[in-house]
């Protein structure tokens, strides 16, 4: 039987806690993958904020998480002489330098992560409420 | 009716004004989209220049942006100690930080950004013509 | 004669040599590409590991790669007060800023890069034997 190709969509909805926050995500986008039937292709999320990011990195040490946390806040951090005048000109260059979407590949009706990897939404400038758009995109069955 | 899937090519050339400029393409990508006839699923945009990238973030105020361009210039400023001879080291590394491709959602037909969303070409050692490779992936009408 | 749609999928392997090094894939990737039969479309490659990245840049004057390397060492230094005690947090912050994921345009059957472009894989701890997932999604023959 011949699988045919689908695109599968879902909203993972989040509530933040801090102002900066990584927030890992991957269990949740794997039981997306899993619900879609799609058994090989690639998962996009995508977050429709500026002043959020999505990152893949390691998730077993939570001090990891810290230290790119640090570093960004060394390199970009939230009190400089920026012109933009609601206080988040940082989490807007932060979302810059992670980017605001990740492709993941899509194996045996689940997410294939590398081993340490994990998928963390970065929050910059909460605590809200945030979303990230989720598609699926390959072949289903066969 | 099934849908069918499909992909939808088209170059968008432009002309950059300074050396450093972020130039938000939002709208053209958006009437290319439209003229795909793809329903549903996903533009890819690629910038195939190693001294420019290609950023998705606020367009609301200009200022973000003016942000985005000085804090580049303080983290990876045009003058410092490269190696590369031809004056625009900095101009590399920043496409580098940036990235040169962006994925955004396609959803009934139009482009479908989160509210405060714009899609910036960056211009990192211009003026010059520029190009940018915009394929529109997914389903067709149903 | 329709088209139809195919996702290939290849593993590439790669040794690296040194703790931070730039490595070009495009030739490997493009081979990859020629051999999967797609003609038009876009070629994924994932890097499943978190103390490593994928870029896109020049790769005519090998200057360029040294001074991405020297700027991410002024940016991210190796020895800072990092709270991860494995001696390789700088790794994971790089990998952050350059990603772990880039997509390139296939055309006539061929990786479609822009004139001065690379693709590099980026070894942030070295040496190690590493691989890039590659996946070629696209119209065949037809």
């Amino acid at each position: 039987m011949k699988s045919s190709s689908q695109v599968f969509e879902r909203t993972l909805e989040l509530k933040t806690a801090r102002r900066v926050e990584l927030v890992e995500i991957t269990h949740e986008l794997d039981r997306i993958v899993a619900s879609s039937g799609v058994t090989s292709g690639v998962c996009i999320a995508y977050v429709p904020h500026t002043t959020a990011g999505l990152i893949i990195n390691e998730n077993a040490d939570p001090d990891v998480a810290a230290d790119i946390e640090a570093t960004l806040e060394r390199l970009v951090p939230r009190s400089a002489a920026y012109r933009h005048t609601e206080g988040n000109a940082d989490a807007h260059i932060r979302s810059v330098l992670t980017g605001v979407s990740q492709m993941i590949p899509v194996a045996g009706g689940r997410l294939k992560l590398g081993r340490w990897q994990g998928v963390f939404f970065c929050e910059f400038d909460g605590p809200r409420r945030r979303e990230v758009w989720v598609k699926v995109l390959g072949d289903v069955g066969g």
